[in-house]
């Protein structure tokens, strides 16, 4: 089968694996792929240290690569900075805002964004943490919180600027939450004269019976008794009904707070369901296409992949694959081999997801690491963290400035990046 | 005379001069000062090197740093994040949008933004370079117009994208002009595909018959030889007679640029005038507020100080003072001490600036340094530049990481921060 242009789109995890792969793998014959990559961003975010660009710890540069210098080494490697709206299976091409792309294999990695469960009207008042636009944007509303603060005379409208609520007890929730309560704590302690922010409130809601659901029940309870000592105050078992300029709804109850987060839903891209009805396929209850064991879209005839948030597929234990980086990166390499082996006629195996475990911080010195039957939360498991996360970050440069970053903000309790930036333009 | 409470306005150099100096000086009877900085941004902006954010080698957090931070150890020193709207001098009370401030001593700093010569409209198309936000929206429409480059097929519009023109031969014209030559030489030719980078239009555009009119000919003339030999086209004695979408209009001729950086005009902040009519003072054509030799609203009978870019001050020599960093950091200094002087009832000598010279960077290991009779070029005063500018960064942490950035840089011909973030929010 002759496949020689592969289409990318999105440059996350899964499709920056992918292409990187492929940009190695040898087709038919030994020859090169031709691959296009297609973002509507210019750089790569590495999404779990967003958190930290919301709470003022890192620049967004820091954590972004400008996905051209990556494959800058790649000559058979084109990045485009384009918005897919659709695909044309008859032409076997991508549809974007500028241009078309052509294909013989497609790999779909675009990811998801935020739900807010139907109440998009929310999302004006609880911004969610999935671009660095929204995490400039948190950021200008934490510091800003405490500058009103402490200008303010009314105490009742000054407790409403010094609560802070996140909404969602996942790993992102728990680690915002978790750094709010260490800034207000430590880093803003000297600089204000008339709030203590020590007195700030950080209120961390879930709707579920108990934080980090994917965690090992004796994880999670860890990781609420030191979110609990570092003050902040955890309400499960509770559900927003709904969420306003002065605060948040819980069904009888209600709470006031000038800046609430959302770390809640997640809805997958719009795309997936373009290309599940483009190919045939469907989609599951969430918007994530549905794949089969070899992550390629059911029904479709084409070698048509979608891989990591957006897609539903199951690993071989018939459990269903989480949306972590790991599993998109793991997705992102197999497929490239996938596509290999099929345009030079041979067969593949079904993707098989390996599970490294999952980590969580819950803030300085602490956090939670889960491996498989290793279980630990401490000091220790916060170095892992560290060593794990500087690793995985995309580029030398990064990893160092970010590693510079954590040991002076972790001996001076300071933050690296306290700039308020207008709203209006960046 | 008995002068308790200080208020100064404006978080730059000679605003944070002045109230650092002050709240180690001692009144009337050794007492401390009250001192309340006021400014409508939460951070000090070193904007010697806001160019380098603009040009994405450096992140706006790595030459801004918190006020507060700043007095954190200074107790009788209250930061406040408002904006100054008039001044009431029945009651000595500054008047702003959250509250109101009262003084017994006034110091006014609060510097200069850009002039259009009275076309505003042109800002939209032409920004300035005067806060971290105008930098990130330079940086973004650079880098947005090579990836539009990248993905345009007319090449007549293709040539438009690949030309950026920079309004103002002076220092940061020239430092703007230096970076964006450099990006496309060096930074982005192997990252793009279908562009050559190289081909890059970079046009200075200045009224004046030379470039640097503030520096000795014999420099200008090596920073003008450096840039030309950088690939920076100069056109000196040109006037811009309209800016649009499309380009400039040069009287007759007229060229095709998506980019355009004004580096031009400055025009100083409104409070100028309406401290100047408040106190019975005067403004010069510029609209720079007119003050005696003690920096004092001239004809004012309170101590009303006002420093810096938003002054028109002459020194000993019967000079003007220029728009400085330098020259607004003294004044600063030398305000607080009359204020203490003022209040012991002692007398003050008139300010006298201690010229220390100035410097430009034109690019890679280019510059240029005047200071009295002693002017040099080329790499070491390149390397003066450096370490002058990295000296007085605020903040260990921020030194450090900007000599990480440059060092980095400069081994790797990278650049740190190349960020497209949206125009909508941040």
């Amino acid at each position: 089968m002759k496949l020689s242009q592969i289409v990318v789109i999105g440059g996350g995890f899964g499709g920056l694996a992918a292409a990187r792969a492929l940009a190695r793998e040898r087709g038919e014959g030994g020859a090169n792929f031709e691959i296009t990559m297609i973002d509507r961003r210019n750089h790569h975010l590495f999404q779990p240290l967003l958190y930290q660009v919301a709470t003022a710890a890192l620049s967004p540069a820091e954590i972004s690569f400008p996905i051209r210098s990556i494959f800058a080494g790649d000559p058979n490697v084109r990045v485009v900075l384009d918005e897919v709206t659709g695909f044309d299976l008859e032409s076997r091409e991508v549809v974007a805002t500028i241009g078309r792309y052509k294909f013989d294999a497609l790999i779909v990695a675009a990811g998801a964004g935020h739900s807010y469960f139907g109440h998009g009207e929310w999302e004006a008042f609880a911004p969610g943490l999935k671009t660095v636009d929204q995490a400039t944007e948190i950021r200008r509303r934490i510091l800003l919180a405490f500058e009103h603060a402490e200008m303010e005379t009314d105490t009742e409208k000054q407790r409403s600027l010094m609560t802070f609520i996140v909404v969602g007890g996942g790993p992102t929730g728990v680690e915002i939450a978790g750094a709010i309560a260490e800034i207000s704590r430590f880093t803003l302690e000297r600089d204000f004269r008339r709030i203590d922010p020590s007195r700030t409130r950080v209120i961390l809601i879930e709707a579920g019976s108990r934080l980090l659901a994917t965690f090992d029940e004796s994880l999670a309870r860890q990781a609420t008794r030191d979110l609990e000592k570092m003050g902040v105050q955890i309400w499960t078992s509770t559900r927003v009904s709904n969420i306003t300029s002065d605060g948040v709804q819980l069904g009888q109850e209600s709470v006031q707070a000038r800046t609430v987060i959302w770390a809640a839903g997640v809805k997958p891209s719009g795309l997936g369901k373009l290309i599940a009805d483009a190919a045939g396929g469907s989609i599951d209850s969430q918007g994530r296409v549905n794949v089969d064991a070899q992550l390629r879209v059911k029904a479709s005839s084409l070698p048509i992949y979608v891989i990591g948030d957006l897609a539903n597929a199951t690993g071989a234990d018939g459990q269903p694959l989480p949306g972590l980086a790991p599993v998109a990166m793991q997705a992102g390499r197999y497929v490239a081999k996938a596509i290999a082996r099929l345009s030079r006629g041979q067969t593949t195996k079904d993707f098989e997801y390996n599970d490294k475990g999952q980590m969580a911080t819950i803030g300085r010195r602490r956090a939670i690491v889960e491996a498989g039957p290793i279980k630990f939360s401490g000091y220790f498991a916060w170095l892992t963290w560290l060593v794990v996360h500087i690793y995985y970050l995309i580029g030398f440069k990064n990893r160092f400035m970010v590693f510079v970053q954590w040991a002076w903000a972790y001996l001076t309790f300071r933050r690296g990046a306290r700039l308020i930036q207008e709203k209006s333009a960046c």
